[in-house]
Order: C-alpha cells, then structure tokens, then sequence
C-alpha cells in the first residue's frame, strides 16, 4: 500500500499517546509537539539505535552531550549570526511580516496579501532565525546569548578537548543527540518541520587526502542504517547528491538520504562534506588552533570533516509513516504498525483470557512482572483478547502472550506474533527469555498459524 | 575517606572527558558545562536507570517528552511569570546589579560594592529567573515565550491528554526527563548549580484521601534508589522534611534528600506534596476540567500531586564525588572511581600485555568487537599493563581484559575487577558473556588475588 496521509498518522499518534500538540489545553503553540507515553519510547528506541550504531558499536567515534546555550562568539565565528536568515517583507500598513518566497511578486509590485493595500511592502530584510534571549542578570546587548540552532558547532568548538582527553587520532567522530531550535516562519506538516526540534549529528573528523573515501563510506553506512536498523522500506528510500548551486555554503559536496513520504520526497538525512570550514572558522574566531599532528608529513594540519546529520522527529514520523499498513481480515480491518521489536514502546502485552477468573489475572500479572525486568512490558484486560490485539498492533506492540485457562493445567501461555498473528506455546518461565530473545533478534520465529 | 574536594573532581572530569567549560576556547560560558565523551555515557547511564525503575519497571508511571518552549500561558498560571524572582539591587552610578541577598546591609545604607559609591544603589526589584525569547516572525510583547524553568509543568497541562489515550486511573504518576533552564544570578560550585541543567521529575496522581501514604511511599522510593541502584554512600545521605516557613507556596508537605558534599548538607532530591495546586491553577487558567471520576464517591475530583524531583546534573556530581577514592598501593597511589557496573561509561577496556606482538593485538582487539556486541568497550595499546589499569581504575571501568602470551597457548584470557584488584582465567569466548553477566548483576564476581 502507498504511505498514509499525515491525518491518518497524527490521529493515531494523538488518540493513542505517541504525540501531542504542546500546551494544547492553552490552544497549543505552532511548530511545538510534545511526546507522549508511547512516543516517548519510540523517540528514547530511535535514538538508542543511532547512539549503539554511531558510537558503542565502533571504535572510532565518542559521544558529546553539549549546552544548548553557548557563548554567542560561536555563531559569530560559524556564520550564523551574520547568515543564518530568511528575507522577510514587512507591511507598513497593517505591520504583519511576510517570507518573501511565499508572496506572489515583487513587494514593490503586489498588494499585501493580509490588509490588500498597495505599495505599502518593504523591501525584502534578512530575518534572523535564531531564537535569542539574554543571559546575567543585566538584559542589555552584551548579554545576547542564541539557542543553538544546529548541535554540530559543539563538536568543533570542543574539538581540542575531546582529542586530547579521549587521546584520539584521525580519523575520529564525535556524535551528539539534542535539542535545536529554529524560529520557522512557516512551521507545520505535523512534526515534519518544527521550532523546537532533535537532532542526531556526527562530525567525523579526517584527513583531507581520505575526504573521498570517507564521505563515501558514511553516504553507505547511514543508508544501510535507515534499512537494516530502522527498517525502513528500502523503495521508499533514494540518495540525491546535490547539484552544485544548492550546497550549502559550507559544503563541498553533500548527498541527501530522502524518504517518499505522503508529500512527495523529502530530505531524511544529509551527508555533508564540510572540508575545514568550521574549524579554520572556529580557529579565527577564537584564536586557538584547532589542529592535529600528521606523523606521516611531519606537520599539522587541519582536519576535514564528514557530518551524518538527521532529526529525531522526522525519524520518528518515518517510522510511524512506513510502518503503517492496513488490512483487511477475514471479518475485520486492523491496523498494524510494523515496526522493529526494537524499536517498539512496548515488547509484550499479557492479557488474561477470562479477566473474572482470579487465578488467570494473579498468573497473568505475575508474568507481567517477570517480563518487565527483561523488556519494556504491560499488562491489560480492559477489553475482550480480540480487541486488545487490536490495540496492540496498531501501537506495533511485537508480542501478545496470553494465559488461558489451560494454562492451569500446562503452566504454559501462548505469545502471538503481531504481524503473521501466528502463535506459540510457550512454558510460562521460559515466555521472558524467549520474548527477550525475539526482540533482540538472538533467534527466530517460529509460530504456528492459530487451530 | 571523606569526600573529595570540587577541585579534584572538576581536574578529574576535564582530563578524562567527563565535562567540559562550555564554549571554552571562547573563554566560556558562566552557569553551563558540556559533557564529554566519558560524562554522556554516564549522564545516559543515569538516566537510564532512573528510567528503568521509574516508568518500566513500575505499572503506574508513564512517560511524557514535552517541548522547552510551551504556551507562555502555562507560566501565567503556573505563577511562574509573576512569582519566579529573585529581589534585585540595580547601582544608578556603574549600572551594576546585584542579588539583594548577596548584599551585606540595606541597599539605602551601604555603598555599592562595585564601584564604592554611597547613595546610589536602588530599592530592590523582583527579577525574573525565566529566560524569555520570542517565537514567530514578529518580536513584540504578543510574541514573548519562555524556556521552561521546570519539566513539571508539562505533566499538568498534558494529563488529560495522558490519562485518556493510556486508560489510567488513580492513582497513576507521569515521567519526564529534559533540560530546564534558570537565569540564576549566581551559578558556580561546578556542575552545582547551573543555569541550564537537567531534570528528572515525576508527578503521581493519587486521591487526596491517599496523600499521606503515597507521600511516604516515594519519599522511601527514592532514598532506596539512591543507595540501592545509584550506589550512594548511605552514611552521606539524609532525610530532611521542611520546616512549615520553608516550604514552597504550592506545597503541604516536602521532604529533601540531601547528600553531604564537601561544601555541606545540599539537597539531592525533593519529594514534595503539592496538593492540587497545579491541576487547579491550570484548570483555572486554560477553562478546562483537569478531573478523574472517582467511581467509588460517584464524582469528580482533582487528584493531589506527589512529586519527586531532582537534577541529573548534581546526580551526576555526587556519583563521581561518591566513587572517588585514593588508595595508597604497595609502590603508587591509586585513584578510583568505585562506581555501579551499570553506570560505568565504559564496561570492559581491552588490552594486549605486548603491543609489539601482531598475534596478541589481533586477538585483543577480535575480543574488543565481541565485547562490544553486548557492552561498552574498548581497546587500549597506548600504554604499560599497569598504567593502562590505573587509567581505567580513574574513569571506573569496572573490568580490564587483558591478552597476554599465555592466551595463544590456552585460549583464555585474565579479566580483573577495578575495586579488588582480583583476577580470574576466563575463556575468550566466554569473555564477553561473563563481563556482560557481571555487569548486570546475574552472576557474582570469583576473582583470586593475583599471584
């Protein structure tokens, strides 16, 4: 089936707790989501994923978890302050502020979209998209201080401290995971564009003779990772290398990984090759080196960097777009979200057959509290079993286990599969290991369609 | 020994990249300090195992991941826009301004303690800790936002929200971890006091006629996460209640887990009751009914709130001032970091006792890939056996692997524990099992002295 529509998506993300409007009982705040319960989870999965393929899982990449505040001199030095806006068109008359790429014309030529009046457009101004707010206990200019609106320039302004604690030669990456923020002027398509937003960045620093071959190999190594850990639809996926006039102006060369999302494609990671824009910037700023010693040539020099760089939140509407499936059974429609196990908020639901028969709920409860100490767990029996599969596969919950009254006699539950819907009849203190175990991929399935 | 000084563990955490002055090559940035590679692993750590037993560990906690920026609405009702102050002293002469607390007499009798002038210091004004900035294309007084100074707040304005899409009754509690930001006037001891800084708070729902018990359960909770999951010193650890004029003005009942750092008794976590307070301010505030049915009275009521809440940041803190130990050895002094398994940024370093013999590095680093399948590890070549243990002793790695000659012959290799400095013989292949049963407590540990 073709991607669902953003509708279908943020209706199931708000009825069953993935995503909210932020502050939606004061009539929320445009370009601001908050997560909820299960969202949480999902987001918390995603970004572990990253974190054990970018960082655990190799040698030659350290972690950094920066202020999202920093000294105002950094985006000074990175361009920003100077360069990182948008050309605004103010209205005279009626004072509201216009993106110039959303008006129909020349300001001199058009009426105002909002008032109509004629000639009362300014000309075009660069509008800064940086949030800024004042730091000290004085608010006057010296204490302008930005919300970063990138978290990549942490990595080059700790570069020196980072190779020096860690002892590190190149090539060597340092990732972060964290919060930015732009002052979108057109915010929307749910979480797909937002103020507030996460972002998984990673400078690998290298070099300059190895840029190609490691540009090369991190354009491959994040593909891979959208597919084989994420498990995205690799024919809803494309790399795009940029043309030349729509590099960056850091940027050498960039491909982008785009998805084919409901709206058309659209930008899910770039890869970019920053060369030594940033540290030589950085360098000149603050009147540090920020080199490293080349033993091969016997000099310093200055590394060239390849940045990984994606946002959390549209990971995480990548997933719920392309997880999302429809099908229709045999009396029924259901909803499944197909979603990695691990990436799942919840690994396994316990239900009781009969919620009115005590000792199926005291064992089922108890098996509950089994599983939780190896895998995120819950336990329900709000509604009949065919309904609560139904919740659970719309949330992509991997694994139902179900005591029945058999189970009395057998000591043994049965765990169904959300996607075949076939099952297993499992020993009751072996159901948390082998659940741990399908999740975390250490062995196969091996149900068997239900008599 | 008694804890150590800040200066030995600000030394400590800088030259082994646990955190860093933000911005530092531009001098800094006062109140806000960027975690390195070492300090996020055990910043995540941490926050994993509050997350562990606060939300999947437990049936009646859920998460929430909210934005920074909310509705400024929020903090009109919270009381947060016009009760979040601090009295400030402006001096009219050199524009300097001042803590009305810090000030050593009235400011109509003494000089001004920065440029000596008499007379010319003002009454003291309230002065707001939230940092302000404006969202939207237009920044006049209609645009002004705030960056939460608290997580709290999101959980009350979310709890409709949460209580409907996750089916919950009383009582229930919603989790969040995130940044929070504060423009204190005085920032400083470290990581102590900051001015952007992470919080780990919790509401619990409960019915007013249980109020009493739940307070009392969670103020147990979590003085026993602190000794039994955290590992604190228990003998470093107090329970303080509130005295009646200390307590806050939205609270009935507080109670502080406090930690004795070398500058004193400090608070390291707050359990407070905060009655109804919230629900009700925003109920007021937003025209919506935040109430739960209470299907035993047949009505509607607002539940009361117990809340425990404390900073990442100081956890943090006091997990390296807790773990940090000087022991005198035979021939040299040893520092320690004898902190939990769990939360040691790196679980197993690696190393080859010849780093001259091909067949011993390729071995030691084949067992480092393996390791690392099932924990944080890593391989170390850069130095002596013993210099090497001494840098993993500092950072609490609580196990070094070590290849020697002997391991070509009997395919085993010597794991040693950091604490006791006792060995055990271990197969190769079995190495990274044992190191990962160890590290989560399955097993215990059998090392012999070595010979």
């Amino acid at each position: 089936m073709p991607a669902p529509n953003f509708d279908v998506i943020v209706s199931l993300a708000k009825r069953r707790g993935f995503v909210f409007p932020s502050s939606e009982i004061y009539g929320g705040m445009a370009g601001f989501w908050d997560y909820g319960p299960l969202g949480v989870e999902l987001k918390n999965n995603i970004k572990a994923a990253w974190w054990r393929h970018m960082v655990h899982l190799r040698d030659d990449v350290v972690g950094l978890d920066a202020s999202i505040v920093m000294n105002p001199r950094v985006w000074e030095a990175s361009g920003h302050v100077a360069g990182f806006s948008d050309p605004m068109v103010d209205c005279r008359s009626c004072k509201n502020r216009f993106r110039e790429d959303d008006l129909k014309g020349k300001p001199s030529e058009i009426a105002c979209p909002n008032c109509g009046n004629r000639g009362t457009l300014t000309e075009a101004r660069q509008f800064n998209l940086m949030f800024a707010t004042h730091v000290g206990p004085v608010a006057d200019t010296a204490s302008v201080a930005y919300l970063r609106p990138e978290t990549a320039q942490a990595m080059f302004v700790q570069f020196e401290n980072v190779a020096t604690s860690m002892r590190r030669k190149l090539p060597f990456g340092i990732a972060q995971i964290g919060r930015s923020f732009r002052n979108e002027i057109t915010p929307g398509n749910f979480i797909f564009r937002l103020r507030e937003f996460e972002q998984m960045e990673m400078e690998f620093f290298v070099h300059p003779r190895d840029e190609d071959r490691w540009f090369a190999h991190w354009v491959e190594a994040r593909h891979a990772w959208w597919t084989d850990v994420l498990g995205i639809s690799d024919e809803r996926l494309r790399l795009r290398p940029h043309e030349a006039d729509e590099l960056s102006h850091y940027s050498k060369q960039t491909t982008d990984i785009e998805y084919e999302y409901p709206i058309g494609w659209s930008e899910l990671e770039g890869v970019a090759d920053r060369t030594d824009f940033d540290l030589r910037a950085h360098a000149a700023g603050s009147g540090k080196k920020l080199e490293v010693f080349d033993e091969e040539a016997n000099e310093h020099i200055v590394p060239y960097v390849i940045e990984p760089a994606m946002g959390v939140d549209r990971a995480f509407l990548t997933v719920l777009v392309d997880g999302y499936t429809e099908e229709q059974l045999e009396k029924e429609k259901r909803v499944v979200l197909r979603i990695r196990p691990e990436l799942a908020p919840i690994k396994a639901a316990v239900m009781p057959l009969l919620r009115n028969r005590s000792e199926l709920v005291e064992r089922a409860r108890a098996l509950t509290a089994d599983l939780k100490r190896l895998v995120p767990a819950m336990y329900d029996d709000t509604a009949s079993i065919g309904k609560l599969y139904r919740r659970q596969d719309e949330i992509g919950t991997p694994f139902c286990v179900t005591v029945d009254v058999e189970s009395l006699d057998d000591g043994a539950a049965t765990i169904r599969e959300r996607d075949s819907m076939t099952q297993e009849r499992v020993s009751l203190d072996l159901v948390p290991g082998r659940v741990a175990d399908l999740v975390a991929g250490r062995t196969g399935w091996q149900g068997v369609p239900r008599e």
